[in-house]
């Protein structure tokens, strides 16, 4: 048995939906099907639920959505058109748009988490329809009525364990199930939904939940790339890549899927298949937990910018017990996540996103590293990009690192830092964002291929 | 004005002390001399410190150490014959002793503290008599009344910051001042001694106090080499190298200076000179705040084994705040002092000297990190060993990390792990022990010569 999920642009049309419906027929495992909401059908289109949070903000200040009203219904609209669908799907949808937009605004953030759901909701029922229309047996499954509970966050929700038992109950409907992604119930039957991208998530959990084999993830890319397409043009496609090396690349700038939403697979071991609804004849990529290592060490590099580190030298600092939870534990106290911490014997420098800094935060870094720690020198270096060199053994393999560090020194980048050690599966390199495209091309060539100029 | 320290070697026996006075004489900025107890004439002799040891060792068991006092006096007793100086001087240096042993044991650390520093202390003395006989104005500097004070903490003392402005007034006293190393005095007037290697301690608070141009250390070879002699025959010498290179070497294996000792010059910024006592004219190495980078990224390759990590994997830990900071804090709970923690996504690993464990604590350390922390896994990984690169500026010098770790990879050596961000001063390859011996030679023929076979 799949569980099938398509996301926003494969759902933004009638042509598009009936080649949503083609791609489920054509394989009688496919039986859970996953939507959200309709997404662009053209780069400067709006999406279905950003028009939601348009309606709902306006209503948050007392003003009719008019507009935005009307633009959401014609989405609807011509979609049922295109498939000739009846009209009172459209009047049914309409009225639960309404129904939601004047429904109480005491918790805002609740609020905003039913209207935004209902793009989803609605659009199972449609496609629903449209499928029975075809002359398929599907049907809506309502998320609250199957026992799709989650914790009361809004906009962040998260699955609650007895979740898993109920929905496996799903195996006993017969036909195909279009369940709609992105939201849950509280225990209290409100409606509350996942992190943006959350349909991913939905999809993963019922994956999980009913044990499925395979859990498919149809999207508008043929596959995931060896390195990001807007860096380098026509990149390798990765055909399988393993669960870890998806979680290094994704990262690292790597956005084909919301990493978190793969959890509940990666626990139950089902593999991810990602796959192109406007070409699904593609080989796709498929996620794995395992995987031969056959094309030689280096599966993906990824870039990431925007990263600064902070540098503390203290004479006889590795003689010092506690001096590195000390100065974690300054960081911590001052709200700041970090990515990594290499050291030298009496210098440790930690890396961390610059966009949680400012000006008066530095000082104040600084000043309590001093004060703190008696330091010697404390200063902050930003601008830096970190580059991922992604693929599982790859530290097994001897040379790797060689190659690597070759390339880069050719292409006059200097690497400010190496972390290597801890992941099987990846290698850092800290570079001067300057240098970040230099360096992504001359990886990408060492391993890959020459790069068309 | 220089203050100048000779090492045990240098002074056991009358030959050596001959070639002290001439190396005292020959430079009349050589103003303060700095002596350890006498040590080694041949491979297999007794140093004074150890027979002062097993003597004290003795009484505290209430047994009379008629042997090694005898040894003891003997020695002393052979310089003074050699040199021509009168039997008085032996007669002092006995009295001397038999008091220090005969002295109140209802603490055995102070007391042993209190035998330990006699083998300087009367050294200096016999240092003194030895120069006045040649001629020379010189004497014997009381550190009680110089105002050496010290904390009292036996055999790890640490100065009293207000020594300083006290020794600063030797500048008034005339001639050649000799002065023991290793000990101090606390404010109570009781001895402690530094810890082990503690005369260069003293030489290296005198030149901070004195405000001395330089502190030279005078040992018994011609100079620190690039690579550990035990491991590659007759490497190349290092004519000048940095506090903070020489820092990162010692860590790792290199121990001409106990780098503690370099503190107070250090902080003054008082260049160290090691000469050989029994080759004054070899250059030596000169270490120095700062230094020009005229030969080459690399100075020195050092490597130190028996070292372990502590794997630690789980999915999404990069977006768990404080992980880190909860993972060293077992450990510190533990009392366990860790070297580095290289980390990937969804990783970190925490390098530690490997004799800090036993079974039943590494089985602790995995049961509280998979307990506390909810780590996905946890393992520790035995027998690695460090290997340094240590060059002043080698970090912006693009290419080094590309050489070295070609290097590696020609010798077949497998880099477990990598640490570079930090220290502008050196990288850090983690290897298996096994290949330790095979990776400092790949890297040492890399940056300087090839090695002979």
């Amino acid at each position: 048995m799949k569980v099938i999920k398509f996301g926003g642009s494969s759902l933004a049309s009638g042509t598009q939906l009936e080649k949503v419906f083609e791609i489920v027929i054509s394989d009688p495992e496919r039986k859970v099907v996953v939507v959200s909401a309709p997404g662009k059908r053209y780069p400067d289109d709006t999406k279905v639920t950003d028009l939601l949070i348009e309606c709902a903000n306006k209503h948050l200040e007392n003003k009719e959505p008019k507009e935005e009203f009307e633009a959401l219904i014609e989405r609807y609209t011509a979609i049922a058109d295109e498939l000739g669908l009846p009209a009172e799907i459209i009047a049914e949808i309409k009225t639960d748009f309404s129904n939601r937009l004047n429904a109480d605004k005491s918790n805002p953030d609740r609020f905003m988490d039913l209207v935004k759901a209902s793009g989803e909701d609605n659009n199972a029922k449609l496609v629903a329809a449209f499928f029975r229309k075809k002359g398929i047996d599907a049907s809506y499954v309502d998320p609250k009525e199957a026992g799709l509970y989650v914790s009361n966050e809004p906009g962040n929700a998260q699955v609650l364990p007895e979740s898993y038992e109920l929905l496996f109950k799903l195996h006993e409907r017969p036909g195909i199930l279009v369940f709609p992604g992105f939201f849950g119930y509280s225990k209290e039957g409100e409606v509350f939904t996942f992190s943006r991208s959350g349909s991913d998530i939905t999809g993963s959990i019922l994956a999980n939940a009913l044990k499925a084999d395979l859990y498919e993830n149809f999207t508008d890319v043929d596959a995931v790339y060896a390195v990001n397409p807007s860096l380098i043009a026509r990149p390798k496609e990765i055909k399988e890549l393993t669960f870890r090396e998806m979680r290094e690349l994704s990262y690292a700038g790597f956005s084909v899927l919301h990493d978190e939403a793969l959890v509940p697979a990666f626990r139950a071991g089902i593999p991810v298949h990602i796959k192109n609804t406007n070409n699904p004849q593609a080989h796709g990529t498929k996620i794995v937990a395992e995987r031969d290592n056959t094309n030689g060490p280096v599966i993906g590099v990824a870039s990431d910018e925007g990263f600064c580190s902070i540098y503390v030298s203290k004479y006889l600092m590795n003689r010092e017990i506690g001096f590195g939870r000390k100065l974690l534990s300054i960081l911590e106290d001052l709200g700041l996540s970090y990515e990594h911490t290499p050291s030298g014997i009496d210098d440790l420098s930690v890396i961390l996103r610059e966009n949680q800094l400012n000006a008066e935060k530095e000082a104040e870094i600084i000043r309590r590293i001093k004060y703190e720690l008696h330091a010697d020198e404390v200063k902050i270096v930003h601008s830096l990009a970190l580059i991922m060199v992604v693929g599982e053994g790859m530290r097994h393999n001897i040379g790797t690192m060689a190659r690597a560090s070759k390339a880069l020194a050719k292409a006059e980048v200097n690497i400010e830092m190496i972390n290597q050690g801890s992941s099987e599966v990846s290698m850092m390199f800290g570079v001067k964002e300057v240098d970040e495209l230099r360096a992504v091309k001359a990886i990408y060539e060492e391993f890959f291929a020459a790069v068309p100029v």
